[in-house]
């Protein structure tokens, strides 16, 4: 894929490959389904593939259940005092209605949900919720917090722009807010694997795993400083879905704050992937492109559905191929030198 | 590209454009440079452009200093007490030059550089640092790791493995250790810019800039619970450049916990993007694919060096990029409206 | 004050100096008034002091808005699966007011403000906001929650009972939620100090204590991996008060997650210290000693009032303390060596 | 204490008892040995000694590992550019003997141990670790910082003084700075308590604490945005030990950010408490009132011996108080309703 006029490279082609099957059970049924994962980092198809194959030996798979879904944005305005911020405060929230009217205005698809805050002295932050479809629905904020902006600047004097993002939203940094107010879909995945198939096919036992998930995911990654995370490597299996699907990849960043629990019941392995800030659409940007749209069709994720019910379909699969990772990641650090053995194979082999 | 046998795309093809020419300075003297964005977001292009020119309007451009260059790997090792940990710790910090051995053994390209730990009751997370010339360094350091593990547990009794990976690397999860103690290239950039030069190709002045940036970047950060990351959109810049250069991209999650200042320094601006966790390379994983040599070529870091020099301009221009969507983001938000009206003549004008 | 049977002090006697008068200006006007501090730490007195003499140098001194007041306990529950803890949220959601009569049972003073979750995996945390009148409200919130849960335990099949306290309240513990969701008072100070008092009293400039506040508490604190935190040393002046006044001085660890902001205003400083984690009551545990009754009493927040004022005084109060103190110190760092030469005076002076 | 001048108080006179003995061993031996709390919150005394009692029915009782023990304090420093600070960083890391001489040249006791460092565009945040003998070192390290910072400017062109702190130490507040790096006396207690004792003492089991700890401790705070902090209440034995010692009680805030775990082992419970950050001293502010001597004395913490042994034998056994506290309080949380059971009876006894 070159640029004839300039003889460059028009696209970055990365590699993907589709793994699966996996067992995902959800409201609506039980289901077998490949996911594409693209990425350069090849070890991750076999490493994902091994997980899937895990919830194929399991009656439901992974179950997974939607908490939450909203999009944010936060504009940040400014006064001549901390009581004159409180006083608008206080009005905005005996507003609301007046509020959704102007959102609605901003779009078919956009509705406010909610409406957070944070003053800092004669600073407001105002935080708006929305619900947004089948978008993951970055533009869509935008456009109705430029709405509201308006309108509160032109109803409620006193108050002057400052901006139409205070990164108290917060999109693509690492924060707290995201997994305490909600962004994106959260999802949770969970999946009980029987003694036998942890022996078989992952070489290792429940209390192995779930020993060092407490150790590595939940006190290594705190010794780090880390904020709302406790996982090996969500970001690695997100990053690859989101390429694939036609995500804005960025949203990894927040995506990867998620939290893996492992518990030993009685020889079983309770394993569970909890992500509260997967930022997935199926309609805007980036899924346009054909591939995307073939992809996206495979997933059967462009179906006619109620608005939001695609996206919120692409985000469980998502989550379940996180949880296929993470578990097979984990399983290997629990033998000394698995993971080496493991690289070290699949360059041999020419990847 | 379609693979013959599925009927499935083989890739996903990222759209690429070269933005540029950005003006850098370094050590080495002063160049003009494209670099090549491979993103879904379209409107990142003209971004990055917009600050592009900005800098060739003044006369170093941006100004760019190496601070420090690691990879890190911790493992996860068990004693019967702390008391025992806490001697192993002391032996091991007096017996560094034999510990440098085996990772010299482990790689023609490995040194270790430092060792740092944390002590939990009973067990020990010992983070090694590397140097890793010019590869990233994810595998070189896991193999190096493991080779330090079976010597440690053979040479150390009382201990017991646990983890190959503790989490205290930290690699692709929103921690603060890897600002503290270095992971990846830490480089930062600097911009002065004149007030013309403000006033002309951004449409606005330092006094907002550097209010803004205290107001969102740092407070607004601060209140969603950031850590250590002070931004508007860094990871934006780094998922483009990693994806074009054959980078694991997963890794802006700690790349986008970087450091934006902005002073106005009598009406001209002092911009400065601080990124301790730039972890690129120019060798190793998805470095073989024929289009990021191309690209890599072009950049000019795939040129005879010393061992580490090409991986470290890559990481400058990375940074450089950053700075310059970093600065066009910031400038846009203080004018209202300017942000909406972009991305709808953007959309209009079919991207 | 020793104890006849041990021949062993009963008491630890912090030393306690009044110091003042701070000018403060809420709703209800402005009032001179000193603040009692107790402490080790002889050189705070003189300390605030000097930035309490600075308030008495303005016309309105020191301008307190209360932002809010609550008080938090959260939960723990467990299920069989996530979409048991799904279904239980949605529904106890739609039964608040249920919930609020159960509260109200409870504490003739305690009233369910607000209900917020996590859910991780088949784990339910659910955060209960009540007001508590004027207490600090630590057990009537553990009683309600208490109650609360027996409620939801008899009236949800399916959960179980896991701890009456997750950690998701918080208590005492530095984390983002409490400034997030708000715990305890959340009180802004403002002070607008003009040019000649800044020179005359602090010996610097407002440009230089702005410079300094962005630097230090923002950035500097941010460096350090800082959670919501930006500030020299609020905790100082509020254990010094809480210990004053009888509060569970423990609450400083939430109390010292505040920010400071400081403006350069042509020449004047706006200077303005959000606190929004004050966690202090005028009755309960601790007020009981006369020594507290009779600071109380002193301060006018013993006062027939309706319930909540005496506390939201007090915590204005308190505001009040920290900003003065907040002010000195940095106006003391600006100027190389004061800060040393005016300890070391102290000690010459016995202290 | 009444002043008589005033008529007002002249201390704040904290209720204070002794609690134990509690079983501990360190490497100089095991004894059993009373803690002084001072507090207001009285429902601590007999949780500590519930604590205390379970230690006492073992045959080691608390066994403390002292980690580490340092001070810090971080200068920040401003030049033109990056490359000038990185130059000024290179050239100190090679000229550490010149300044240990210097701080040799500040006090008798104070000892240079390593230095750390931030760039932030053309800001140096200097971090200096001292060791400081008997003394917390507060004003010991602010002192030797001065004199570093005078010597730095004096030696090193093209460096201005910003400030003598930069929040980088860091002081009372919450960061992850201090756990990563070092400040205070970090100390391990562990504590194996048979399945017998645990039944009889605490009413509970080994497994239940342990998945209380893990649900609560962990995964709770992780939910609520903790930072490095994963305990139950470390900070109310904290306060209560350093009010009771003459310690600067506000260090408590970084204090609290320590980890406990919790394991079942065949029925068993290995219980730990580790405190990275524990600021106490002997001698300095505080240590000069008769009680606090009386106190420290029964502790047997001013007894002869080589310098920084009495601090490190306070901060064992502040730990060991911890660890006893904390142990009480999740064996608690693990029966319904015990919490608040105890508290309506210790209320009804008068307390």
């Amino acid at each position: 894929m070159m640029d004839p006029h300039t003889s460059r490279t028009s696209h970055a082609a990365i590699p993907l490959e589709w793994v699966g099957p996996i067992r995902i059970t959800t409201e609506t049924g039980t289901e077998d389904i490949e996911v594409p994962l693209a990425t350069y980092e090849s070890p991750l198809w076999p490493s994902v593939r091994r997980g899937a194959r895990v919830t194929t030996d399991t009656e439901y798979g992974i179950v997974a259940t939607v908490i939450d879904d909203r999009m944010t944005r936060s504009i940040l305005l400014e006064a001549d005092d901390a009581a004159t911020v409180h006083r608008t405060v206080v009005d905005l929230k005996s507003a609301l209605p007046q509020l959704e009217n102007v959102v609605r205005q901003s779009s078919r698809h956009a509705r406010l949900l909610d409406m957070h805050y944070q003053i800092v002295g004669n600073l407001l932050y105002l935080r708006f919720e929305f619900s947004t479809g089948d978008a993951a629905g970055h533009n869509m904020t935008t456009l109705a917090a430029q709405m509201l902006t308006e309108h509160i600047l032109r109803t409620r004097p006193g108050l002057r722009y400052e901006s139409i993002s205070g990164n108290y939203c917060t999109d693509k940094k690492a924060t707290a807010v995201n997994g305490i107010l909600g962004r994106g879909k959260n999802v949770v995945t969970e999946l009980v694997i029987p003694r036998r198939v942890i022996e078989q096919r992952l070489h290792t036992t429940a209390d192995r795993i779930a020993t060092l998930n407490t150790r590595k995911n939940l006190i290594g990654t705190l010794l780090a400083g880390g904020i709302r995370s406790a996982n090996a490597h969500y970001a690695n299996m997100l990053l690859a879905v989101y390429l694939a699907t036609g995500q804005d990849a960025a949203n990894i960043v927040e995506g990867s704050q998620g939290i893996t629990r492992a518990e030993d019941r009685d020889g079983d392995l309770y394993f569970s992937c909890t992500l509260p800030n997967l930022i997935v659409g199926t309609i805007g940007n980036g899924k346009q492109h054909s591939f995307v749209e073939a992809n996206l069709t495979q997933l059967g994720c462009l179906a006619p559905r109620a608005a939001g019910e695609n996206a919120r379909r692409l985000a469980v699969l998502t989550a379940a191929a996180v949880a296929c990772g993470e578990l097979s990641l984990l399983a290997a650090q629990t033998n000394p030198g698995e993971l080496i053995r493991a690289h070290t194979r699949l360059e041999r082999a020419g990847k």
